[in-house]
């Protein structure tokens, strides 16, 4: 690599660490605040157990030689052995990079579980998750083909050929479904869900996962490029319509435009343009943070309706804003764009449709029902979920023997 | 642009859309808690309106080949579509960056309408201060001549030769004097108006936008260059000083001092900077933020004896500051700079002196009037203000139907 | 400097500057909420004290050429003059990342004072400090000897040799003794401690230290280097076992995790790193992290029974937390990794043993005593700790004329 290209990459992978107390702020902020300590230490234990599985086995898993390309060979990369000594491509720089990746990923899945799920149990569930889930799903879309290195990728990647910029798929769809999975799994919350109980914390997480993006998008550009200039003006843009495209349909509603919305607009505005950002022009850009925003807002009431509980809406934010984005690339590609993908729209090639679809289906079935499978399993085994006078106490004071907060005089 | 360049300038950007956030939070925790979220709606969608305004026609506006030095021709940048392709000179870089800037400048003027105006009547006044005032504003200041392409710039910039480093003139004084005009127009609270409600969220506002005017400043360089090194230095130390001149002016006053002097300190110093941090010496940056800090800190008890409710002094803090940092350069330039401007001072030309005066006479005069104009027109046609039961009750549940906070067990 | 150093070094300077408002919630968060805006001051503060130091004589004394191995020549380098112009390496960048490295290690010594320092005296004290104490073992293990340039640089770092990556000596084990011998010097808290008030914030906090170690860290691999990236994997991967660590022996000791745990078990990893970075496998930076936050975790029981009250924790956190670190590298130093280090356990010399043991011992000493000898010496002149109704009305109060808090309706 390049050392003006790491230069950019050491940030942003600054940047993405961000992400982790801003996700976990972005959560703790929107829960009621009995289980917002808990909330945080799921995020961030989340991270911690991902460093550990990632350095022992993960990283070959993800990226080693395909078996089948359904799976990495891990043992090349066992223990990051491979990665001490420079080899001029950046290997240790990307191994620390998707450290974070998979961090991310598991750590939305988090929110799926929100007050309600033992913490070991969680951090449990976390690693196998990591092993049975996301490795492969991540090998599919992540591990490209190398043929002067004799070393073969995944098969959405390289056979389907997808196109997904960052991570829409392996990322964002497949935590969104496993949230979801393992969300009816534990059921509903009994006791009284509590109300967002500090919104401000709410938003500074949300900013601080939109600055975090911009090293997500940024730095899977690869480097100091025009690549890297382009998703980061598309990411700008899609998290700023994302947050127009809720409100407004927030404000045809219910006649009202919420902090909650604009927020959570953001998010999947981001979500949207993360597979899309090297697709779309800046209008298309602009347009998908609109429509994925515009489209969380609007499903988003469906969920009450189908008497589930997914108390953070990651199944709405990240996997329904995950699929918008990806269709947005199909119906409205740019040629001129690095991606050079022309959208139905406007003229293009049927033929990026059932590609998408099959990468859509293929993850979100995956996730879903190896999710639901390793839920179910350990359930049965252990038991994951709190007793009930736990769960109506607050898992902070039961769970972790604290309080967020003590702020009368004190 | 060189790829070195644009390693450096990829962060700055990822560190000024951390003032987004810190602005929000800044002013948020320094407002009473009623109308703290109305705040951050106001900050964050301001510069989801900037993104929409800026790509269709904002940024040939601002930087466009000039109509008589006075606004660019938006026509070859519509829509962003020049800057799909790479044509080596980071312009799509730079599309992303200058949003940003017209972004925290619109979202500075948010602080003069805290806790009083209705929230779509805030975007559309928004746009159109955009339109009318930023955009020739910021064309007089950040558009250079370019004999070679054939593209004339702006007539502070070119013809003044105004010395403005980072946007002393067009984002600070401009949004100062437009956060009093609307101010004016408004009028003044008629609910008890609120202590700060969050001090600590309020600092980490001021902290956060201190680690983005790193990028603003440093990003103003142009790339990993001296001069980028030379003004990051500079913005340090003009922080640091600007905490210093505020609690040693509010100690001998008051005879204490406080966080919310030291913050605000903090934010004046580095406004003060923002024109001057290539043209002082490391001394000299001291000097620009003690004497900013310090100045602001007795100016501030001015305007309460001139009955006007400005809530978060944007005026005193962005307004004067940069008029003390302008006039900075006037007094100590030092010659060994990289702007190689001689204070007279030190025995320099008075000639910089009505180039500044100029610069500063016609930035708030153009600001303030047209501000003025738009909001007086707007509030005849639809009204700017909210009911007075609104204000009394709170813009958060009024207007969002929500609280910051549910901190009771929940 | 090469530019694409320089690209990655000005944003390790905006990370490493995050740390301040992240160190301020840090503290602040885990304070009771009648001291919270007074810590908040003492770390901002001491930055403020800091850089005026700094530029006027503080730089010289670590950096300049040596009188003896103890301190540096001030001379050459009075008030910055010397950084105002292009030499070519980068002296004006280094200028201002030294700064930061002073002000992060004095805002540590900050917390031995939490709620019961006068403020004025604190940023006295913080004058004095930065002289006598920091400045001269900043000088012994930052000053490289340059026989080129004819330049002697400090005892530890060329005639001890002592291996130190990143500060684990001079900014940790300085800081952390300084803030005991002060904490000691002050006494025992005379009112109800107070609980951790507000722990989203300290964990927020805990995450932007996190982020700014990737500066702190990242940045004195001196640029786009496989260096950076190798310590920038480390640091990530030592933050996650950290927290790990602490949490784990905690419920071997409570039964439970705590959220104070894990973020007091990251700083731990973090610190443990510091030294060490450049010297471990990836294996071996879990495990630093990992004995680390473990070491520190069991540590933390002792203090209490000694009867020494040192509020925040910063001896063990950062005093022990770097001496286990600064083990680590004798112990399980990788012969692959950049530093090139055997450790003993790995069958390498015993020699490194020795280099350790001196800077460690020389350090803590040096730090402890001087600390003791100026706090003993202003509190018998000025005295250092506010009246006893102070302290229990609460510093912000009585010292500042302000609440941290004003939540309800306001």
């Amino acid at each position: 690599m390049e050392a003006t290209d790491l230069a950019w990459l050491l940030a942003a992978f600054a940047l993405v660490l961000l992400m982790f107390p801003g996700l976990a702020l972005f959560y703790g902020g929107m829960l009621g605040s009995r289980h917002t300590l808990n909330m945080i230490m799921m995020v961030m234990g989340a991270l911690a157990v991902t460093a550990v599985f990632y350095v022992v086995i993960g990283h070959g898993l993800v990226l080693g030689d395909s078996i089948g390309g359904f799976i990495g060979n891990p043992v090349e990369m066992l223990g990051f052995e491979s990665l001490m000594t420079d080899d001029g491509s950046g290997s240790t720089f990307w191994g620390a990079f998707y450290v974070l990746f998979a961090g991310i990923s598991i750590a939305i899945v988090a929110s799926g579980a929100a007050g309600r799920m033992k913490f070991g149990a969680w951090l449990g569930f976390a690693a196998l998750w990591l092993l049975l889930v996301y490795s492969p799903i991540a090998h599919w879309v992540f591990a490209f083909d190398d043929e002067e290195a004799g070393v073969t990728g995944g098969w959405l990647r390289n056979v389907v050929q997808l196109h997904d910029f960052a991570g829409g798929t392996a990322v964002h769809m497949n935590a969104g479904m496993a949230a979801l999975a393992l969300a009816l799994v534990l059921g509903k919350r009994k006791a009284f869900p509590g109300r967002p109980h500090n919104l401000p914390l709410a938003v500074l997480g949300a900013g601080l996962l939109w600055v975090g993006w911009i090293g997500f998008n940024g730095g899977t550009a690869g480097g100091a490029s025009f690549l890297a200039e382009y998703v980061v003006l598309a990411t700008l843009l899609a998290g700023c319509t994302g947050m127009l495209g809720f409100v407004i349909v927030e404000k045809f509603r219910e006649g009202r435009t919420t902090t909650l919305g604009m927020i959570t607009g953001l998010v999947a505005g981001l979500v949207g343009i993360t597979p899309s950002a090297d697709a779309v022009s800046p209008i298309g850009a602009l347009l998908v943070g609109l429509f994925t925003g515009a489209a969380v807002s609007w499903l988003m009431t469906l969920l009450p309706k189908l008497k589930i509980d997914e108390p953070l809406d990651a199944f709405m934010v990240h996997g329904m804003g995950g699929i918008v984005g990806t269709l947005c690339v199909v119906l409205f590609g740019a040629a001129a764009a690095p991606a050079g993908i022309t959208g139905v729209l406007f003229g293009g090639d049927w033929d990026i449709l059932w590609r998408e679809l099959v990468a859509i289906v293929a993850t979100c079935l995956y996730s879903f029902v190896v999710t639901f499978v390793i839920a179910k399993a350990m359930d049965k085994v252990i038991g994951l979920r709190v007793d009930e006078e736990i769960e109506f106490a607050g898992l902070d004071t039961s769970l972790h023997a604290e309080s967020a907060y003590h702020l009368s005089r004190n």
